[in-house]
């Protein structure tokens, strides 16, 4: 059988809201091979509530390239609806499976049209820590940096899920200049401060204006995660639409993160994922 | 006498409005001792339009801090009233004079303050092409990449000046979340593409909706050089509240610049000058 392994992802990160992402090594598998009829498995975190029939969104995905009846085995560590990509995930599965001779940037193009955003599909193609953007052609132009040494990642994840549609209605149309600027200068502080290694910056360089307050109502503890300082800790962001956080702390200093993760009112699981640096891999 | 030299700086680089500055290898340089009485002399570009009396802008900086009397030698090279960040320099160079013990970055900080925005203020202290955001708490944070390999500028100064505060009049109050969106993108993108040398994105990472279609028609000229594909070309932005445009072009491709400027409807003059990597410097 054939593999495809596709990684988990944080979107807009901090300022970056539609703008930066992180892939991170939690990853969907799929093993696959030509079948006399569609037949799939599922097994792995929520595996209850990924369908094993042609409704399955990763087949649906494949089938809309090459409708030929696969065994499909899906092993999936991602935490669903909580922020952390398992639809761009899934897309990029399928569109990897139903189209084996498409470049990485073919692949790319392709979720990031199909979720109408970039940044979750440029971290799954790319690895790392993505800057991305769609260009007026209808394209995703993207460019990836590795997490600087001496900071870590964790991510404290909810015991409920929130619908990226419901975060999405929470935003307004339009914004002041001066808020647009704030993200701005946030946006281009981080990816700078990620670039040389500048931890010092991100505790500024991850505030927002543009999306987390709004999203605040939804996810309680949210505002005083935010919020919080403590040695060690720098600096905190919704993870894609939430309700996960991803958390940037000092290396050794994981300790912060339980502190961080005790802000939060109901109870939350505490990951420690690596960055993945490869993005999706046939295997 | 002593000597305090400052770099000229673009700022607003393409969609990095009121973010993201580059300082530039053309200086005001400040010679100075003490004196009986106030005495100040200038020399060099535009020279005629800077005062040599109590309403110097160097010297009124200077004497808001101290107003003990100075002989002061002013050499200029930076071109004024051409979005080329004569006033930062101005101010950076009063402030440094008028403190002698601050620090570089409290040099920033009073820079930034005094001009409003950070992007010419950080250039100015810190050299290099600058990501800076004005703090929550009346400081700016900043971070420094230097221009990458294969990668030169070249400055097209049109022969009239625009005065900032008609560009910034230009601006609307607000945006849609699209256009903030489409400008966050093209920012992380643009300060990942630098850092990481990768031109390829530039054409992309250089767009911009928020400031530089609103001053277009300030600017004859300035849609075209924008809209302009070339051999070599990897991009223009207009420099901070223009007229000046500074052009990203491949270092073996010179001949790219001057068909750039081509596009200029009124004669315009051509700087290649380096990036400045050091920011301010007492010497």
């Amino acid at each position: 059988m054939k593999t495809v392994r596709v990684p988990a992802s944080s979107a807009n990160l901090g300022p970056g809201f539609d703008t930066l992402g992180m892939a991170l090594g939690i990853y969907l598998e799929c093993r696959y091979e030509p079948c006399e009829r569609l037949r799939i498995e599922v097994a792995g975190r929520d595996a209850a509530f990924i369908a094993a029939d042609e409704t399955n969104l990763i087949w649906r995905t494949i089938a809309s390239y090459n409708a030929a009846p696969l065994r499909l085995e899906i092993r999936n560590d991602i935490p669903l609806g909580k922020g952390l990509g398992s639809s761009a995930a899934a897309l990029t599965a399928g569109i990897a499976i139903g189209n084996p001779d498409w470049s990485r940037e073919r692949v790319m193009n392709e979720c990031s049209r199909l979720e109408g955003h970039p940044d979750n599909a440029a971290a799954c193609a790319l690895g790392g820590i993505v800057a991305s953007a769609n260009t007026r052609e209808g394209a995703t132009e993207a460019v990836s940096l590795p997490l600087p040494p001496g900071v870590a990642i964790a991510l404290i994840v909810p015991d409920f899920a929130l619908p990226t549609s419901k975060a999405r209605a929470a935003l307004p149309e339009c914004y002041s200049r001066a808020d647009a600027v704030f993200n701005l200068q946030r946006t281009a502080l981080l990816v700078a401060a990620l670039a040389t290694g500048s931890p010092h910056a991100l505790s500024t360089a991850l505030e927002d204006v543009l999306h987390q307050p709004y999203r605040a109502s939804l996810v309680p503890g949210l505002s005083e995660i935010l919020a919080l300082r403590a040695p060690g800790l720098l600096g905190c962001t919704l993870s894609g639409a939430g309700p996960s956080v991803l958390v940037f702390f000092e290396a050794d200093r994981k300790d912060c993160v339980r502190q961080a993760a005790g802000v939060f009112a109901g109870s939350a699981e505490v990951l420690f994922p690596s960055v993945d640096n490869h993005g999706y891999m046939r295997l």
